[in-house]
């Protein structure tokens, strides 16, 4: 990793709990700088279902995420190029994150092939083979031309055998080497990816071997897979603290509240999860308690209170909920559109609350009923 | 009507052209003015499709239709009273109008009893025997609150025997005198409308009769139920010149260039149609020319201009064909909603230059390919 791509990734420290091992920051990118801790919409296909960039900015949201493995196969990134990469095609032009594609070809692709090489895997679109190696997820992402890109890693499922979750840790470093090797863009920042399954010993050992490889920003993954909640905490807990301080840390595909609050007072600075815009697809919204409120039920017909009336979202500050139960019945698509504003915002306030509580040293306090 | 509607609905004549009857104008709601000509979009269930109030307001729509028949089935009336009326409800606070329901009763449901008082039909929603009569559809239409509320009329299919037409259309005249004893908001307009089939005869006999009641506005409808595009025409240039002048004038359920471009040099003002929005949900973009692009094409894939290089609208300022392709091979659903938005844009952007070339004194030259 030069010079140059490090100056341009810096993580900033801001402030620290001094209870636990939370801090606020601000990570730099060329599309601007992300406040952390933060919660980072997913956009799966170039697109956060149902949600415009505009609306998105008003979420203030800054990072988005987008999935490699869904866009090589639709459209391809060969149109993401031609329309001057991902920034340009869907419209958003602050910071982006692109996965690697790993998580999906393990978890959503059939016939899969894994070898020390990469992973051969049949196209769930059109029947196509499709051959995924550390040097093409690289490629792609290099293409694609998000602020941060991912490593290709082997990403095991729960439960395994430990033998079985050794040998794909030890790949996923081994792969790694290979993805600095092939990425070939300095104004894209690599992040490695721990795994380790839920061995705390190799969690640990893998942490210690990336950590000397000094990338500029370091994930945890392989976590939300079906492992018990206590499971997934310890993982963070003996992980996050390993970590090198003046690079971002970023937990995979999780976004409920207690786990975020649990993985910031380990020193986890990013968090992304799908399910803010898949309950607003399904009629549900998250309120401030971490109740979710199911909007088809008959109880919110002649409720024409906002979802919450402390929300400064544009569903909040102009809609009721007996509107959106309305739209919800009447199936229209709007419901989706409203609910996914909501819920985004909603986990955006809540990392952003968390860092000004972190600011004011009140985090430990203030999140105690969700730290304990 | 009372001198302090009529006060409230004022429409002013602003210029008109000097070869056809077209003309620009005002009309003022006790929600804000209209500037005519005008498109207006169609919000059946009190959302239009997959578009918010304020992207609305950004495609420069003014006035905003509900469907009666719709909302009483899904919410109720009830509950949008309760919400402090249709613009509280829906979060429009620009100027509304609600259709009566008799074209939905006529068209859509089945098991229809007609008869002097009214219309007895089943719910398409829950099987519910509902009973419609004038006084009922004006009831619910002051609850709904719209700035223009519509008479209750009754609509024959097309072809219908002429003895058949002629009776519907007296009828809708006696529904009308008892819409106009039941109305009683001076905050809603109620306008009267002309049927008569395709029979020009009837049609002016109708217009006369409606004229005689001295309303503060009128519609043309009936139209677009399946009859040829030339009788649709003939009907409109003979009816709209018999309109008083001073009065808004607006032809229902017509959304189409040709058809709004002659129906305004017959004089007409007003339009709606759901065109827009079901376009958009079929990956179907309006573009200037008139023509319709199917994003699905594969044309589209590597096309990185926008829909329209002129349109001032979010879609084409963000987004490009080959995104707009994408998402719809994808079925996401926000390729509905930019679709949805360009195409209400599109179809207010045509009446608003309009509406300039009628100041100009050139809607003649200037729209001539529509007008011949
Ligand atoms: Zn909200
Ligand atoms: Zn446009």
């Amino acid at each position: 990793m030069g010079e140059q791509t490090r100056s341009q990734f810096e993580f900033e420290c801001l402030a620290t709990c001094s209870v636990t091992g939370a801090r606020a920051g601000r990570f730099f990118t060329p599309h601007g700088i992300v406040d952390t801790p933060r919660f980072m919409p997913v956009g799966t296909l170039a697109d956060v279902k149902g949600v415009t960039p505009a609306q998105l900015a008003d979420c203030q949201a800054q990072m988005v995420l987008a999935n490699t493995y869904h866009l090589h196969l639709q459209p391809g990134e060969a149109i993401v190029e031609q329309a001057g990469g991902l920034h340009a095609f869907m419209g958003w032009s602050g910071p982006m994150l692109t996965d690697s594609g790993g998580f999906q070809v393990f978890s959503l692709s059939e016939l899969r092939q894994v070898s020390e090489r990469g992973v051969v895997f049949r196209s769930p679109r059109d029947g196509d083979i499709i051959d995924l190696t550390p040097e093409r997820a690289i490629a792609i992402q290099n293409i694609l031309g998000a602020d941060v890109i991912m490593a290709f890693d082997e990403c095991p499922p729960y439960p395994a055998e430990r033998a079985a979750v050794e040998a794909a840790t030890a790949r996923t470093y081994r792969w790694l080497e290979r993805c600095m090797t092939a990425h070939e863009r300095t104004d894209q920042a690599l992040f490695g990816i721990v795994q380790g399954g839920v061995h705390l010993d190799l969690r640990t050992q893998a942490a210690r071997e990336l950590v000397a490889l000094d990338l500029p920003g370091y994930a945890i993954g392989g976590v939300s897979v079906g492992e018990p909640v206590e499971a997934m905490h310890a993982i963070v807990r003996a992980t996050a603290p390993l970590l090198p301080a003046d690079r971002p840390r970023y937990l995979m595909g999780v976004g409920t509240y207690r786990e975020m609050a649990i993985a910031i007072a380990a020193g986890v600075d990013l968090f992304d999860c799908v399910i803010p815009t898949r309950l607003g697809r399904h009629g549900t919204a998250l309120v401030r308690s971490g109740e979710r409120l199911n909007l088809k039920n008959a109880q919110f017909r002649e409720d024409f209170t906002p979802l919450d009336p402390l929300c400064e979202c544009y569903t909040c500050q102009t809609f009721s909920r007996g509107y959106l139960h309305h739209l919800v019945r009447s199936r229209e698509i709007l419901a989706a559109t409203l609910l996914s504003i909501h819920n985004i915002t909603e986990l955006i306030r809540f990392t952003r609350s968390i860092r000004a509580a972190i600011f004011g040293d009140r985090f430990a306090r203030d999140f105690s009923r969700f730290l304990n």
